[in-house]
C-alpha cells in the first residue's frame, strides 16, 4: 500500500482584528499591538490543506483534486473570502481571530468531510504574510 | 550620463471596502460585488516604488536605498499598515478605496519628497493579489 | 486625466512542440533541439494581460477586473488550457507554436474585445518557464 | 550524531494525459475530465528530492549537492524533461501518468542510488501547478 | 490541548567560503569546487524558524510572533547579516561554513532562548539558493 | 513586422563590499553602512536580460533562447558566479561594486555580443534582494 500526501492551495482575503471583548482598548493594544486596531485590518491568507490516503491503482489518484478543491471552497473559502472574520464567520463566533485559531477551526470544519471521502486530513497550514505561517496537525 | 531605475518593495496589510456613500448597499453590491461588503475585507498589499536618476560616480548609487525605504515608510506605509483605508488614512479621505485610487494617492504623497532627493518618481505599482496589479506613471 | 495600467494574471497548462511540417525530423531537431520532440512536451504557461485606461472617478476603476478576467478566460484560456497548441487551438492553426507566436496570437484575439470595453490593450506577457518570458506590445 | 535533511529542487517540462487504455474516451472523460484530452496537455513539474544523513564533520556536508543533483538529472530528469510521460518514459510504462504515480516511480528509481551514497531518501515532492502538490515518503 | 507550529521567516546576506585550513588550496578546490574560492562568495540566506507549543486560549497565540522575531534578530540575524561567516561570527568559529553547519549552530544558539519562552524549537530550515535547502530538527 | 521582447533569467552568487579606496573605513562606514564591511558580505543576484527583435516567421523565434543563455553565461555569469566582485571580475576593476554599477557594466559587456546576433539589448535588470532591484536601459 502506497501512502500519498496531497496538498491543495486555496486563497481568501479577509478583514480581522485581534482583541478580547472583556478587555478595554488599552489592554488590547498592550497585548496585540497594531493588530488590535478597532477599525480592522486585513490579509491575503493562503491556505494549504494536506490530506493523505492510499493510491487507487485504477485511477492513479488518492482523491480527485477538483473534488477536494470544491469541498474546501464550499466549507471554508466561501465563508471566509471577502468577509470580516470576527463578525461574519459562523465557525469563528466567540473565538479570537488569530491565524492559530483560524487554522484550528478550519481543521474542525473540514475534518469530518475529508473522512467521508475515505481519506485523512493531515495538516492545515495558513500563511498570513510571507513571514508568518501557522501549521496544525489536529 | 547613466540613467538608472531603482525599485524598492514595501508591504502593508490593511482593511478596505469598495462603495460610494451616495449609493445604497444594493447599488454598491451590484457594481462592486463582494468587494462592497459593509463589514470590510482586507489584503496584503505589495508596493513597488520605482525612481530614476543619474548614477553618482562617487558612491555608485543614484540614491541610498535605505533613505528611500525610510521615506516610503514614513510617508506611506506607516499611514496604511494595519489600518482601515476608508476610515483612517488622511490622504484617502473622500476617495474610493480601489487599488487604482490608492496607487494614484501614493504617487501624489511621495512625488514631492522624491523630487527633493534630486531624483524622479517613475512609477507606483501596487499588487493587491497575486493575480491583480495596478501601475501608475503620474 | 489619470492613466492607469492594470495587469491580470491567468494560467493555462498545454502541450506543444516546435517544428515546421516542411522540414524532416532531423532538420527540426537541429533547429529546435528537444523542443521538437514528435511526442510533444508541455508547460504551465503564465499569462499577464496589461490594459490601460483612464480612471473612472465614480467607481475608482478603469475596468472591472472580474469582467476582464472573464473575457480573457472565454477568448483565450478556455481555448488553450489542457489543450495541444499545435493541433487544437483555432487561432494557432498554421503557425509555429513558439511562445513568441502564441503571445502575438493572444494579442490579436484579445485586442478587439479590449477595445470594445473602451480601454486599450498595452501588452501580452507570457512566462513559459521561470527563466524564459516573452512580451509583446502590438 | 547530527541528522540533516537536504532538499534539492529540479525541474522538468513534459506532456501527459490521464487515461486507462481499457476505458473508452467517454469513460476516461467522465473520470479524468479535461486531463484525459487524447491530444495531451503538459506541465512545468517542480521536483523536490529530500535526503537525510549524518553530518560529515570533515566536509561540513552530508553529501555534495552537486553529486546529488547530477544523479537526479541522470536517473530522473533526463528521462522526463521534454518528453511524453505516457509514451516515452521507461519507468512509467504501463502506469497511469498521474503526479501521484510519477512521484512513487521517481522514489523507486532514485532510492537504490541514494542508498549507495550512504544516505537515505526521505521524500519525493512533486509540484504539478502552484495549487497542486504531491508528496511521497516511501 | 492544541499543538500549533509557527514558522517565522527571516533573511540575512553574508559572505563565506568552504575550506579546511589544514588542507591546501588544491585539496580544498578538489573537495569543495568553486565554493572554496579564497576570495569568498556570498548568498542571500533565507531562514525559517519553526517552533511549537500549546495555544493560549486567552490570546489566541502560542507566542507573540513579534517577540519571536525580535529574539531571532538579536541572537542570530544581527550576528550573520552583512558579515563574513568564516571570520566574524562567534558561534561559527572553528567550524566549516556550510549551510548544514550554520543550521546546526543556529539551532544551538536559539534553542535555550526558545525554551525560556515556554515553547519548543521544532526545526531550523536554511535556504541557500532557490535549489538548495537544509533542515535540522535537533 | 512584429517586435518581441524576450527576457532570460540567470543567477549568480558573489561576495562584494561597498567602499572607496581613497576613503578610510570610518568614512566608508558613514556613507555605505554595513555594506562597507571590510570582511565582505554577499548575495544571490538574479539577472534578467531583456532583448528585442523581429519575429523570424520561419522559426517562430527572435533568437534561440539557449544561444542567448549560453552567451550570458560565457560573457557574464562565469565571471561573476562564486567570485568576489571587487577583487576578481575584470570588467568591475576600478569601479564601485554597487548593483547599479554592476548592471551598467553587464550592459557594456553584453551589448556588442547581442548586436552581433542581429537583435537589440533592451534592459539589464538586477535583483539584489527581494526588496531591491536595479534596471538599466543603456
Amino acid at each position: 500500500m502506497k501512502t500519498i500526501f496531497l496538498t491543495r492551495r486555496e486563497r481568501f482575503n479577509a478583514a480581522h482584528r485581534m482583541f478580547r471583548p472583556e478587555w478595554d482598548d488599552a489592554k488590547n493594544l498592550e497585548i496585540f499591538g497594531k493588530c488590535s486596531n478597532p477599525n480592522w485590518h486585513g490579509h491575503n491568507y493562503t491556505l494549504f490543506v494536506t490530506v493523505k490516503g492510499e493510491l487507487n491503482p485504477e485511477t492513479g489518484y488518492v482523491v480527485n483534486l477538483k473534488t477536494l478543491s470544491k469541498l474546501i471552497n464550499e466549507v471554508i473559502i466561501d465563508k471566509l473570502d471577502h468577509k470580516n472574520i470576527n463578525l461574519e464567520v459562523d465557525f469563528m463566533k466567540g473565538k479570537i481571530a488569530s491565524s492559530e485559531s483560524i487554522a484550528i477551526s478550519i481543521w474542525e470544519q473540514l475534518e469530518p468531510h475529508i473522512k467521508m471521502m475515505g481519506i485523512e486530513l493531515h495538516s492545515i497550514k495558513l500563511e498570513e504574510t510571507e513571514n508568518n505561517t501557522i501549521e496544525y496537525f489536529g
